[in-house]
C-alpha cells in the first residue's frame, strides 16, 4: 500500500536525459508574418533586402553635396542653386527633399530647412554639414543577407515590424499541437458550474489548471485541444493517453501522479512501455511532477495542485519545448536583494519559494511569501519574484543577499 | 518656411497635464473570465467564496483527529479504528481520504500512508501529528469578502484562474476603442506589396508602424481599427481623423509631425482647436512627439520612423492609457550594470539609449547601441535593455554603473 517515491531526481538531470529519448519533432507551420507574432522561429532569416533600400533622407531639407558646405558660416553662406524635376545634382546645386525620400544621385548629405535661408531659387547654406549628415545609409539597419533572427527566437511586435522591413511575407514558426487532460474525481468543469454553492456541498472543486496552463502553452506558441476533465478511473484515462499520443506532439496530464491509491496516471503509463520515466523531482513544491517518453513522444505528468502544476510547467515543460524549439538557453531577469525573514527547506530538494519584492530607493527588498501551499494560488498573485534554494542549501537566513527570478513588475515598497 | 519646434516638453511635465483635459473615459465590457487574458481589470475584485471552499486534505492517507497521535512513536504506535462510511470521526477513529477530499467532520489532520502501518480495520500511526498537518485550512488562499485585484490588474495566467477559483464567471476589463492612422506619401501598405524590388525603385517604403503600434495597443487590451495609410494630403488626414474623433476612445497618428512641409497633421489638428496641444518632446528619439486633446478625447501623434514611434508609445501613449485604467504606478524592471562605452547627449533632452546588456557571471555588461537612429529598429532587435538619459546629464561616462529598464531577457556574456 505505501508506495513511496523513493528517489527523487534532480531537475537539471532529468532536463538532460529526457531530451535524448525524444525522437518526434514540434509541427512547423509557414504563416503569414503578421500572425506570427509570440510564435518561435522554426528557421533562421536572413534580411532579403538592404534596409534602408536606398540612401534616405531623415530630415526636410534640401539635398546637397557636404564638400560644396564645408566653409560655409553664418557670416559667410554658401549659394546653391535649387534645381527640379531631375533626380540628381551637380556640384553648387541642392534638391528639395522631404523625410524619407531617396536621395538624389551625386547628393550625399541633406541640410535642414532650420540651417538655410531660401531665396527664390537659391539658398544660402549657413554652416557646414558633413558627408552622410542627415541621411541614412542603404542597408545601415539590415544588410542584404545579414543574419538577422535565429531559429527558436521569440517574435515580439517589433520583430514583427522589422521581418516586414526585410522583405518577408511569410514565416516558418512553432505550432505545437498539445492535448491537455486532467484527471482527479474532485474536479468540476468551470463552464458546468451552474451553482457554486451546490459544487462546495458536493465537496468538489472547479478545474483551475485547465485555464493556466492553456494559457502559459498559448504564450509557447502551442494549439491546445483539451480533452477533458477526467474521473480517476484506470480506464478512462488509459483510452484518452492512447488517442491522444497519436494525434499530438506532446501531451500533458495533471493529478493523479502522488503516491496515494487513487495515482492511476503513472500506472496507465507504466502499461505504455516508455522508454524513460520519471517520477518524483527533487523540487518543492511539484515533487511528484514526471516526465516520460512513449514512442518517441514526451508526456508531462503535472500535480494536481495549482501552484505546482504552474511551477511544473515551468521548469520542466518549457524549458523541453523551447530546446525542441532551438532555444537553447532560456534566459531569466534576476535581480539581487536583501531577504526580510529567513527560508528553511530539506536538503536535497530544490525549493521554488513564491516572494513579494519592492524597490527601497535602489535596494530590492524581498519578502518571502510561503515555501510549501503548493495549492495556493494567492501566493502567485501576491508574489513577483521566485526564490531558488539550491539542492545543497537549508535555506537562507534573514537579511541575506539572494538573487531572485522576476516573473511580474516590482513596484516601490509603500 | 523655418517652422522650428522651438520649446520642447518635458515628457513627466506632459504626462502630469495632459490627463486633466482627458474627459472621455475608455470603453469597459464585462466579459467571460476565460477571454480576459492580457486585459486590464476594470472593477476591484473581492472573493465570493472561501479558497478552499472547506478543509480539505492535501495528501492521500488517513484523516484522524492530531490530539490521538502525540505519544505515537515508531517503538509505541497508537492504534486508530478504520471507519467507513460516515463522514465523521470520534477519539481513536480514522477515515481514509484521498487528496482534495473534503475533511470529515471532528477531524483535524491527515496522516500520510508512508506514516501508518495498516492491519485490516486498524492502522497503526508511528508519528505524532501536528493540528492541520496535510490540511488546506477553509479560506487560507482567499477568504470570501478579501479585496484580492484592484482596478487596473492586468490579468496573467495564473489571475484567470484564481478569478475561477473565487467564483467569478465574467468580469469588468477595459476594451478602448483605437483608431490608428499612418500618413506619408512614401509608404506603401503592406498587404498590396506584390514586387518588392518595385516598391524600392520607386523610392517606397512598406509601413512597419502600423503592425509594430498594433500589437502594442493588442498588450494593453485595446481594439484596434487601422483607418489606412494616408497620404500627404490635408483633406484627406482631416476627413480621416475628423470622423476617427466621433467613434474612438483614442486616436493615434504616425508621420507629419516635423517641422518641414508635409507635416500637415499637426496643421490638422490646430483646426480642431484642441483644448490641449503639446507638439515637441525633450526626448530623443522621438523630438517631434505630440499629443492634443479635442473635445475631451485623446490624439497621440507619434512619429513616422519606426523607433521614435516606439519609444513615443512607451513613454506617452502606455502611461497615459494606464492611468486612465486606473494603473498610477507603471512598475518596470530595472537593473544596475557597468556601462562599457561612454554616451553622450545634448542638454536639457532625455535620451532613450538602446543597448545590449549581459551577465559576465554576476555583473551586467551593458553595451549601447546607437544614440540616434530613430529609424533603425536593428537597435530594437539586437537591444534588451533601455538607458535612460536624464535631462539635466550629458551624458553617462564608459565604466560607469548606471540603471537600465530591461525590455527583454538578458543572457549570459559570450
Amino acid at each position: 500500500m505505501t508506495k513511496l517515491i523513493k528517489e527523487l531526481k534532480q531537475i537539471d538531470l532529468v532536463l538532460n536525459e529526457v531530451i535524448k529519448y525524444v525522437k518526434h519533432g514540434l509541427r512547423v507551420e509557414i504563416i503569414d508574418v503578421t500572425n506570427a507574432h509570440g510564435h518561435y522561429l522554426a528557421e533562421d532569416i536572413y534580411a532579403l533586402i538592404d534596409v534602408p533600400p536606398f540612401d534616405r533622407a531623415v530630415v526636410d531639407g534640401f539635398a546637397i553635396k557636404a564638400e560644396d558646405t564645408y566653409s560655409a558660416s553664418l557670416t559667410n553662406p554658401i549659394i546653391l542653386k535649387v534645381v527640379k524635376n531631375r533626380n540628381f545634382i551637380n556640384h553648387g546645386e541642392a534638391i528639395e527633399v522631404n523625410t524619407g525620400d531617396l536621395l538624389p544621385n551625386g547628393a550625399n548629405a541633406v541640410i535642414m530647412y532650420e540651417d538655410v535661408v531660401i531665396r527664390n531659387e537659391y539658398i544660402e547654406v549657413l554652416k557646414p554639414v558633413h558627408i552622410f549628415e542627415n541621411v541614412s545609409i542603404k542597408g545601415e539597419d539590415f544588410k542584404k543577407g545579414e543574419l538577422v533572427y535565429k531559429k527558436g527566437t521569440k517574435l515580439r511586435s517589433y520583430d514583427i515590424a522589422t521581418l516586414i522591413a526585410i522583405g518577408y511575407k511569410k514565416v516558418s514558426v512553432y505550432k505545437p499541437r498539445v492535448a491537455l487532460i486532467c484527471t482527479g474525481n474532485e474536479l468540476v468543469d468551470f463552464e458546468k458550474v451552474e451553482n457554486i454553492e451546490k459544487i462546495i456541498q458536493e465537496g468538489k472543486i472547479i478545474n483551475t489548471n485547465r485555464y493556466l496552463l492553456e494559457l502559459e502553452l498559448k504564450k509557447l506558441g502551442c494549439e491546445i485541444d483539451y480533452l477533458g476533465t477526467l474521473p480517476d478511473d484506470e480506464y478512462a484515462i488509459q483510452n484518452v493517453i492512447e488517442k491522444a499520443l497519436k494525434k499530438y506532439d506532446f501531451v500533458i496530464t495533471t493529478g493523479g501522479i502522488s503516491v496515494g491509491r487513487r495515482d492511476l496516471t503513472i500506472e496507465v503509463i507504466k502499461k505504455f512501455n516508455p522508454e524513460y520515466l520519471v517520477r518524483g523531482l527533487a523540487i518543492r513544491p511539484g515533487k511528484p511532477t514526471g516526465v516520460a517518453v512513449i514512442d518517441g513522444k514526451l508526456i508531462f505528468l503535472l500535480s494536481g495542485f495549482p501552484v505546482a502544476s504552474y511551477i511544473g510547467f515551468e521548469i520542466l515543460v518549457k524549458p523541453i519545448v523551447l530546446k525542441l524549439m532551438g532555444c537553447d538557453e532560456i534566459p531569466k531577469i534576476k535581480l539581487r536583494g536583501r531577504l526580510m525573514r529567513r527560508i528553511t527547506k530539506p536538503i536535497n530538494v530544490k525549493a521554488f519559494v513564491r516572494a513579494f519584492a519592492c524597490f527601497e530607493d535602489s535596494e530590492l527588498k524581498i519578502e518571502p511569501l510561503i515555501l510549501t501551499g503548493s495549492g495556493l494560488l494567492s501566493t502567485l498573485v501576491k508574489g513577483n519574484v521566485i526564490i531558488e534554494v539550491p539542492e545543497e542549501k537549508e535555506g537562507f537566513d534573514e537579511n541575506e543577499i539572494v538573487e531572485v527570478e522576476v516573473i511580474k513588475e516590482i513596484p516601490k515598497c509603500k
